[in-house]
C-alpha cells in the first residue's frame, strides 16, 4: 500500500488532463509562430485555452504569459529588475520559496538593497512591511500561501499597504506574489487582490510537469532579458508547449468543479489529523490562517528520520519543502525564519492532501504516526 | 490532403516518444527532489533516461541539463555572462537564430562588446574568427546548421582556431554552438567539435514541446542567475519535467536508429527536390555544405505568397524561421546577412523535410511550385 501526503510537493496528472495531452498533441501538431494552415490552427488553439485559463481565474487572456514552471515565471519578474537603470530596493519575505529568496545574490551584486519581510508564524504583517517601504522600492514578493506550512500570508492587507504608500510617493511598486500553493488550496482572486504578477505551476494541481504561468496584470514592468523568438508577446521566447498548455487548462477546469464540495472535504480531513495528532501530543506549527491541503507537525524525531520511518509504513510525506532537500544546510530554514525553535523546524515534516482527500487514508496515517512516535 | 515540408519548424510527436510520455506519466509520479520512495525512483528513472540521451551522443551524463527547450538552454549560457565582473567581448555570428542574437541588447547595456561575425551564405570563416579574437572575448556564439538553409557552417575548424588562440593567450574562451538543427540533420560529434556547450530542442525531432538541454562540457562557466530550486547540480531550478525528459530521450533514440537509411533517402529527395526545381528556373540559396533536411529557394514572387499559395495547394512551408514571424521586419533577414540581394531573400521559401521523408509528397510538391511560378 502506498499513501501520498505530498501533493505540495508535486501532483500525479489527471487522466483528463493526460487525455487532453495526447489528443492536443496528435490533433494540434503545428508550430504557433508558423503563418501556414497548421500554424494558424495550433495559434487559434493556443488562444482557446488561454481563454479557458483566464475565465477560470477571471483575469483577461493578455494577462497570462505561458511559462514553463513557476520557477521560470518568478525568473520572467526578477530579472526584469536588472534592465532598470539604478538599483534600488526589493522587499522580498523571508518564507518565500527559494526559487524566489535566491535571487537575492545577483541582485546584491548589482547594488540593490535586500529587505528581508519577517513573517511570524507565516504572516508577514502590514505594519512590518510599511516600516520597510521608502522611495527605492520597485518590487515587493511575497507569497500568497506558504509551501511548508501552508499559511496563508493575507495578501490583499499587504497589496493595501502598498497601494497606500504609492500614492503618497507617486511611485510604482510592483507586487509580486508567489500563488504557487494558493491555486485550489484558498480562495484566489487576482483582480480583487491587486496584485501585479502572481506565479503558478501546472504539475501542483494535477497538471502535466514543464508547464506554468506568470499572471501579469500590465505588461509594463515586464522586461525578458531577451525577446528570443518573440513569443508571448515579446515577453517569453521558446516554441509555445500546446499540449501541456491544454493539459494545464484542463487541470485547472478540472481543480475548479465541485471547489466547494473538495474544499469542505479537506477542511473535515485535515481538522481530523490535526485534532488526531494534537490529543497524540505533536505539535502542529500550520497556524490560523492556513489552508487545510497542507499541515507542518513537528514530530518526536528529526525529521528525515521520522519522513524514512513513515515510508516504511508505506506513507510519502515531506521534510521541508522538495526543493529544499536540493540546498541542505544551506541559510536559514522557513519555519525558524517564522519564529520557531530550531528544534521544533529540524523535527517538523509536512503532510499535503490531494486534490480529494479521503478519510481512510488520513485515518491509517494518524495511526502509523501515532505508532512511530509511541515505540520511540 | 496535408503535406507538410516546415519541419525544421516543428515536428509532430512520435508515437513511440508519446507513449513513453504517457507511460511515464502514469508511473513516475513523485518529485526527483522529494527523499521518499516515490521520490528516488522518480530520481533513478530520470537519471537513467539521462544516461540514454547521453549514450546516444557520446557525452557524459553530467554534461546534460534539461531545460524547456532549446530557447532557454541558450539563455543559460548567455546570462551566465552578466555574473562576470568586468564586461568583455562576445562574437555571435550574424546567422544565429533570434534566441542568441537578442541578448546582444542586454550584453550591450551592460557594456559588453559585440563583435558580429559574418557568414557568406551560411559559412562563417576562420580567418574572419580569427580577426575578431582578441583577449576581451569571453565567449564564441556559433550555430551548427543553420535554421534558415540548412547551412552546415564547419564547427570543428572554428573551434580549433578559438583553441590556438587559447593557448596563445591562455585564456579560456566558451564556445557555444546552439545545435538545434544539427540533431538528426548532419553529422553531430559534440566531443570530437570540442564545443563547451550546445543547445539542443526535443520538439524538432519528433520529441514532446517544452523539453531541451544544454550540454556542457564542463559546468564551470556555467552560472544561473539564481539557482532557485537548485535542480540539476545547481543550474537549473525548477521542477524536472521527468514525462518530457524520457519521451525526448525515447525520440533522440528512434532518430539515430536506421539513421543511414534516413539520411541515404533525405539526400535523394533533397536533390530530386534542388534539381527539379533549379531546373524550373527557381535559385536554391542553401549551399553545400548543407544538410539535405533544409532547403532554402528564392521564388518569383514574395515568400509570404508564395508560402499562402502552396497552403491553398495543401503544403505547408516556412517564409524565414517560424519565430522570425513573431518579429517582422526588426533588423536584417538571416539571408541578407549570408549576402544574398535584398530581393531573393525576401522571396525566399524554407522546406524542410521529415525524419522518414518520402519521395511522392516531394514530387508533389515541386509540381505545385511549378505550376504557381507558371501561372503568374
Amino acid at each position: 500500500m502506498n499513501y501520498y501526503f505530498d501533493n505540495a510537493a508535486t501532483t500525479p496528472i489527471s487522466e483528463r488532463a493526460l487525455e487532453k495531452y495526447i489528443s492536443t498533441s496528435r490533433n494540434i501538431t503545428g508550430n504557433p509562430s508558423s503563418i501556414h494552415r497548421q500554424g494558424t490552427q495550433a495559434k487559434e488553439y493556443l488562444e482557446a485555452e488561454r481563454r479557458r485559463i483566464a475565465d477560470t481565474l477571471g483575469i483577461q487572456p493578455g494577462q497570462i504569459v505561458f511559462t514553463s514552471g513557476a520557477s521560470e515565471a518568478i525568473s520572467r519578474v526578477m530579472e526584469s529588475l536588472l534592465w532598470l537603470k539604478n538599483p534600488g530596493a526589493v522587499i522580498i519575505s523571508k518564507i518565500e520559496h527559494e526559487a524566489v529568496k535566491s535571487y537575492a545574490a545577483i541582485l546584491k551584486d548589482r547594488g540593490w538593497d535586500i529587505r528581508w519581510l519577517k513573517a511570524k508564524e507565516g504572516h508577514p504583517s502590514s505594519v512590518d512591511l510599511e516600516k520597510l517601504l521608502s522611495p527605492e522600492v520597485k518590487l515587493v514578493a511575497i507569497m500568497s500561501v506558504n509551501n511548508v506550512t501552508g499559511a496563508i500570508t493575507g495578501i490583499p492587507e499587504l497589496v493595501a499597504t502598498v497601494r497606500n504608500y504609492e500614492k503618497k510617493t507617486g511611485r510604482k511598486i510592483v507586487f509580486f506574489s508567489d500563488s504557487v500553493q494558493a491555486l485550489g488550496k484558498t480562495e484566489l482572486d487576482l483582480k480583487g487582490w491587486d496584485v501585479d504578477c502572481a506565479s503558478f505551476s501546472s504539475h501542483k494541481i494535477n497538471g502535466p510537469r514543464g508547464v506554468g504561468m506568470l499572471y501579469i496584470k500590465n505588461r509594463n514592468f515586464l522586461h525578458p532579458l531577451a525577446a528570443q523568438g518573440g513569443q508571448e508577446n515579446g515577453l517569453r521566447g521558446g516554441t509555445e508547449n500546446t499540449p501541456g498548455i491544454s493539459a494545464f487548462a484542463e487541470a485547472l477546469v478540472e481543480l475548479y468543479e465541485n471547489r466547494e464540495e473538495k474544499d469542505r472535504k479537506a477542511a473535515e480531513v485535515s481538522s481530523f489529523i490535526r485534532n488526531e495528532l494534537e490529543t497524540a501530543g505533536f505539535e502542529i506549527l500550520s497556524k490560523a490562517p492556513c489552508t487545510p491541503y497542507i499541515i507542518s507537525v513537528a514530530t518526536p524525531l528529526p525529521a528525515e528520520v521520522f519522513t524514512r520511518m513513515l515510508m516504511d509504513k508505506g506513507f510519502c510525506v515531506s521534510s521541508g519543502s522538495a526543493c529544499s532537500n536540493n540546498a541542505k544546510g544551506k541559510g536559514e530554514g522557513t519555519l525558524q525564519s517564522m519564529g520557531f525553535p530550531a528544534r521544533l523546524g529540524e523535527n517538523a515534516i509536512r503532510i499535503s492532501l490531494a486534490e480529494n482527500p479521503d478519510m481512510e487514508s488520513a485515518k491509517a496515517l494518524v495511526e502509523a504516526m501515532k505508532e512511530i512516535a509511541d515505540a520511540r
